[in-house]
């Protein structure tokens, strides 16, 4: 790494003084095209890589987001990613990505890292451990410098910056409608994910529903790695439920397959609907209904607020955007979910 | 992000040199434990942020290692990611991640980005334009400027480097004898990607193994978005394959889905066996039986290989590690299938 040619070795190569080389490199009128020409020739027959350490220390511009994210397993993450860099690419930006691992302590690490490396925004989804504790002293670097942010997803309202996320306990509140209006009377909460905003507000959603539809509250916490198949199954023999909403893809997809393996049929003895479209909600049997967070969507909005933000289009006050999100009405629902949005 | 607090202004609040300041941020003994204190406390009251940039100028160490992805949706991807990071934060790395989209030209950026950004070295998988063109001029500069290299997954050949792969056409060879020692007389490849180096390898040790066996050939290439599902009835009806060996687990699903839809039974009708154990195959119904490429063990070894290279561990030859995989057999294959290794 140390055999990077240098300003001043094409300056030797070229006999001219350092000055005329980076003028010439930067395409300066003061220089001739001719001599534009030659230098450029040589700079790039010996891979000539402007320095950008010390360029950034004069323009202190990278064209370059940072993006910080909790974890890369889950589909919607993955799905966000990919919206971020298809808009960036778009954009005339570059992204460079970090994982928290759901830890304050990485994510800590992971801010120092890409402030240090001269980002000129940065766009994160939170911890769970920073969602779970409310802590955000590590972010005040972010602040203290000045580095534009904008949280999507995960996101607390104590943080004050842009911000691009699903409104989740409206869209749950309306999901659990959709169930009711397609015939299930008796409709439960199931949980595979904890301690998350998401979470949160989707079982707030959830509670508000049932509760405007004088119905009775039924709330299960599971652990996705020892689904409770006994406590599905006496649920649904003994009629206590007829319909569920999933915190999640894969939470709905545990229900399903618990229910199906104990010989119930998907959706006449029980519908599901789960938050998140993935992969495995459309090629699953039957195939899953569920609320499109549209993830790509909030990936490529996240993406435009930052870049409309560094680029000064944005009022002073902070913005923020709910998503509006539809229903992906599949087989494990009965009869046609009313679709929530167009 | 023009406001950090800058070396000299620590040494103008503190009254004493920046060279001070600097010495004392960097523990050296020149200066004494009480000065040091005093130093650190105001520099960490002021959120001051070393500025790597011009560190970089004079170390050239930066403890970041760049990773470039060809593509983030795919779950064996996100899968490598997560065993590079584990391993990066075990052994006191950070990573940045660039994804390169398939494309020859973002994956030349994201190498541009990287090196600027002062990597200690690049860990990456080719884009599928790169491996259908055999085109390594973009990549350059990571040898002119002499950044140690480690591919994964998606190799060529002609380029010189550390390697972690799998032997993909020996385990697709055996993949295949699994299914015949399970009862399978007729068996074909299908595949869902192409022009990856790994499908090339699949179907060659797919044919090496038919050809052993004496038996017929028979490769469907098909587009994921349109699968041919008359073809594969049409096939299973006459009796022409039992048995199939998809290139993906995509594909595999796909194949399953199609084969039930049609109403035939998995394993009866037809066996599948699919490569990369994702979240699918393991909650699809009947759950796939499939090579696993181990992933994340992939990442992680592609890491430590860097590690070592960066840290002179390894001997001046490169390496090249291909990893044993294992068929991890679950209900889509009769019977027992043979262990591939223990």
């Amino acid at each position: 790494m140390d055999q990077r040619v240098t300003l001043k070795e094409l300056a030797r190569l070229l006999n001219v003084s350092i000055s005329t080389v980076s003028k010439a490199l930067n395409d300066s009128p003061e220089i001739s095209p001719q001599t534009r020409k030659r230098v450029k020739e040589l700079a790039a027959l010996n891979h000539y890589v402007p320095n950008m350490l010390a360029q950034n220390l004069k323009t202190k511009h990278t064209r370059t987001i940072g993006v910080i994210i909790p974890a890369i397993l889950p589909h919607f993450f993955a799905e966000a990613l990919h919206g971020i860099e298809t808009k960036a690419s778009e954009l005339g930006y570059r992204i460079i990505i970090c994982i928290s691992n759901e830890s304050i302590q990485k994510e800590a690490e992971s801010v120092q890292t890409l402030i240090k490396g001269q980002v000129d925004g940065l766009i994160m989804s939170l911890s769970q451990e920073t969602q779970a504790k409310t802590e955000i002293g590590h972010l005040q670097p972010i602040f203290s410098h000045k580095v534009p942010l904008v949280l999507f997803d995960r996101v607390l309202n104590q943080i004050e910056c842009d911000k691009v996320h699903i409104n989740d306990s409206l869209q749950a509140e309306q999901a659990t409608m959709a169930l009711f209006n397609s015939g299930c009377k008796k409709i439960a909460y199931f949980s595979g994910i904890s301690d998350t905003s998401v979470d949160d507000e989707r079982k707030k959603g959830y509670l508000e529903a049932v509760k405007n539809l004088g119905g009775s509250r039924k709330v299960v916490k599971f652990d996705p790695r020892d689904f409770p198949d006994e406590k599905l199954k006496k649920l649904i023999e003994t009629r206590k439920i007829d319909g569920i909403l999933a915190s999640d893809e894969l939470s709905a997809i545990l229900v399903m397959k618990s229910a199906l393996n104990s010989g119930f049929e998907i959706p006449e003895d029980l519908s599901v609907i789960g938050f998140t479209n993935g992969i495995m909600s459309e090629h699953f049997r039957p195939s899953l209904s569920t609320v499109d967070q549209h993830a790509e969507q909030q990936g490529k909005l996240a993406l435009e607020t930052m870049v409309d933000r560094i680029e000064g289009k944005l009022p002073e006050e902070y913005v923020e955007y709910k998503l509006e999100t539809s229903i992906i009405h599949r087989k494990s629902t009965r009869g046609k979910v009313p679709q929530l949005t167009d």
